[in-house]
């Protein structure tokens, strides 16, 4: 009632026009064998297979390393064996950064040792090491704000607290420490960093990430301390004095390693119509086993793919892209698109935010096929999935291409819990929860049934004999 | 209906004599002074702040080594401040085993990194480690059944899956893979052995724990593996293929190291009786800062004892003992025992599981103290803590001096969690949760205001000018 009476006062002061509503969109009706793919997707376990596989049978699998090379062999193998065509590899070189020995130790006023990891392109202490007074700021903007003489000759700590968000959008925010602090602390004449790690979890497990040395600045040893350990900091610099710390990141970097794309296609009925890219990353960071990122990603990908595969044959190709090296700067995104990334797509879509359920569905296909979209969407609603925006999609290696103009579709993830493990050496199998993973599947096999679709049916298999 | 129905027939069945139902206890009164203390606990902090500065002001605190020494130097000078009487060291000496370098990595079928922590008392390996053949057993049982011909010259690996339990009753069980692996694999002739971490927890922080090889067996090296890479280790198993692993565990002992208890006081009004001992042990193992083990448990027994002080003067004393050296076999126990602990004393009291809640009370008083314990048990009450027997205590320390007829009683502690932290790097101060905290210092304020009690109240302070 309380929300009536302000509405009739408000009608009662309008001038008396008609008023004529929009008209309501057209229904859009899913098509019987999408329901039928959704639904038969929420029984299997395809991705988890896969993604228990790879984590298995080659563990983790570092950009531009040998192991990214055996999980290359270990990705043609499978994908063959489940009957995907045209699986090859986009071989590409770059770069690769290499981490060894590290570790953290408070030498006064109250010795301890710290769990410390380097991060991506952090200079290297070499094997000794290097000792120096902590300076503690709680944000990135106060180590901005600091004069050059409060930061000159030692060890930077920048603090903050990561909170979860459904939907990552923090990452942006507390990442910065991450990815600019340890070119400001160099600007400024540190001569190392340590920062509380981008995470939401309480473990000794610190999240290591990329960052790069921007404008001109010298590199410097660049860490993130486990988040118990980071507090643990804060608690010493509240009791206000000095603080000497060893730290120690021993690294080394190599030019011009082998990296390389994975790719399999479903064939399309009509080659001459564009694809539908569905992809993953194949490299993980080399902590852990990259269940959740992203192992995960790309089974869900294939998995999508070969459900629909095994009912018939879509109108459009699809075709799995397994991205290489995509955590030290979306080397391979970069590679295909300056191949196959400027041909035109139908629509592209990425799996690379862990295996929990999805919870949103937004596309960018264009005004014209907005039909489409809300077919998508009418699909994936009995999933417990909402309809976002029908401007954006998003993904990490095909982010570039989104933004150049490829239409995308965006399946959101609940990223509740992704910064409990992204990172770090606990990215491991156990993190997969086979019932959302398969929520996640059926969600994927329907968008991308009614992106490739219609599927015309295979023939009915023979009767054979009764047992 | 249908539990009645059974009673029924059971009484109609039964001979024709009247029934007497045993004379309920008399009740028993919480004195007005033992109330107010166990509420007053509830608001304040002393247990935290001296778990948060001991942690952070000292770290770890690994028996017989320097830091338990610095830590002993904290207790002392923290304990004198804080008001009690008596404060000193009572020395012994100790042999210790120090962790060095430690490394785990499967070399073939599937070549990765596995996190693992030496076992106390291991053999050390070397700097060069020793590489063998995993051959894996699913319990300890199996490991017993086997053929020495299956183990020798290979590095067992031993499975099982702890379950969390609240009274923590599934250590004894689940920890002999640890306490008598090592012996069990070294008489068969392994070269090494592993075993899935004593934990309920899924993170890359394998859980350490004192063995020592019994029955003549040979030292061999002794890891715990982390939880995620002891499933890691089954799903390879379960590929069939022969597993290589290389393992680095390098460690050395050090004969004749100083330890210590540190002792403090409430003196009773009555220096003649015998006092209430509470406890709990200094040394942490040298993972982490024993937050939960067992920095809390010397704080909730000084906490207590802190709050009896201030209020007045218990009839008994009340002695504070941090013990020593309890992690690698109860040292300090045993020296407290060999010297004090053979006098008499009104009761012993040792917290050594943790932070959380108190949800049960026990004691071992004797029959002729029976309303002593009835009405510890009734002050307990209202803080949703159940009485359980009156036949039992518990504590490390002080467990063979319970044994050897000491009173005792014995403050269980809700361990639903304790076994995802216990012994690993992540027994860190934020797994302190600290309105259980309150509520446990609460329970054993009130218990040992009975024990030692009653309290003369201090004079009321002069009233002094108002502001």
């Amino acid at each position: 009632m309380r929300i009536l009476i302000p509405a009739l006062l408000a009608a009662a002061a309008l001038p008396a026009i008609a008023q004529t509503p929009p008209a309501p969109p057209p229904p859009v009706t899913v098509p019987a064998d999408v329901a039928k793919l959704r639904d038969a997707a929420l029984q299997d376990d395809y991705a988890w297979d896969i993604t228990e596989g790879l984590t298995t049978e080659v563990g983790q699998r570092q950009a531009g390393t040998e192991a990214e090379a055996r999980a290359r062999a270990w990705a043609v193998a499978r994908l063959t064996a489940m009957g995907f065509a045209n699986v090859r590899i986009q071989p590409f070189t770059m770069p690769v950064w290499i981490r060894g020995a590290e570790s953290a130790e408070i030498l006064a006023p109250f010795p301890q040792k710290m769990v410390v990891a380097a991060l991506g392109n952090s200079a290297s202490t070499g094997p000794a090491g290097i000792t120096g007074e902590v300076v503690g700021f709680d944000s990135l903007d106060a180590l901005r704000a600091a004069p050059d003489s409060a930061v000159r000759g030692k060890i930077v700590f920048i603090d903050h607290k990561m909170a979860p968000t459904q939907d990552g959008s923090g990452y942006g925010q507390f990442g910065a420490p991450r990815r600019q602090g340890p070119t400001i602390a160099s600007q400024k004449g540190a001569v190392g960093i340590v920062v509380r790690s981008i995470g939401t979890d309480h473990h000794r497990n610190p999240h290591t990430g990329t960052q790069s040395f921007a404008n001109g600045a010298t590199p410097i040893p660049a860490g993130a301390l486990s988040v118990p350990d980071a507090e643990q900091m804060v608690r010493i610099l509240k009791r206000g004095q000095p603080i000497r710390m060893h730290l120690t990141l021993v690294s080394r970097t190599l030019a011009d390693q082998q990296s390389g794309n994975v790719i399999a296609e479903v064939p399309g009925r009509d080659p001459s119509l564009a694809p539908v890219l569905v992809g993953g990353h194949l490299d993980s960071w080399d902590l852990a086993t990259g269940a959740i990122d992203d192992a995960s990603g790309v089974a869900i990908a294939a998995a999508a793919a070969k459900r629909i595969m095994d009912a018939g044959q879509p109108l459009r190709t699809i075709r799995i892209v397994w991205f290489g090296a995509e955590e030290p700067g979306l080397f391979g995104g970069a590679a295909y698109q300056k191949s196959l990334g400027t041909q035109p797509h139908w629509a592209m879509l990425e799996s690379d935010f862990g295996a929990d359920r999805i919870w949103r569905v937004t596309s960018k296909l264009g005004t014209e096929r907005r039909t489409e979209a809300r077919t998508i969407a009418a699909a994936l609603a009995p999933l417990g999935i909402v309809a976002g925006s029908y401007e954006e999609a998003e993904g990490s290696d095909i982010g570039p291409m989104l933004a150049a103009g490829q239409p995308g579709v965006g399946l959101s993830q609940d990223g509740t819990r992704y910064f409990d493990y992204h990172h770090t050496p606990d990215d491991t199998l156990d993190k997969v929860d086979k019932e959302q993973l398969r929520q996640n599947v059926a969600a994927w096999t329907a968008t991308v049934a009614v992106l490739a679709g219609p599927i015309s049916p295979r023939p009915a298999p023979k009767a054979g004999r009764r047992r």
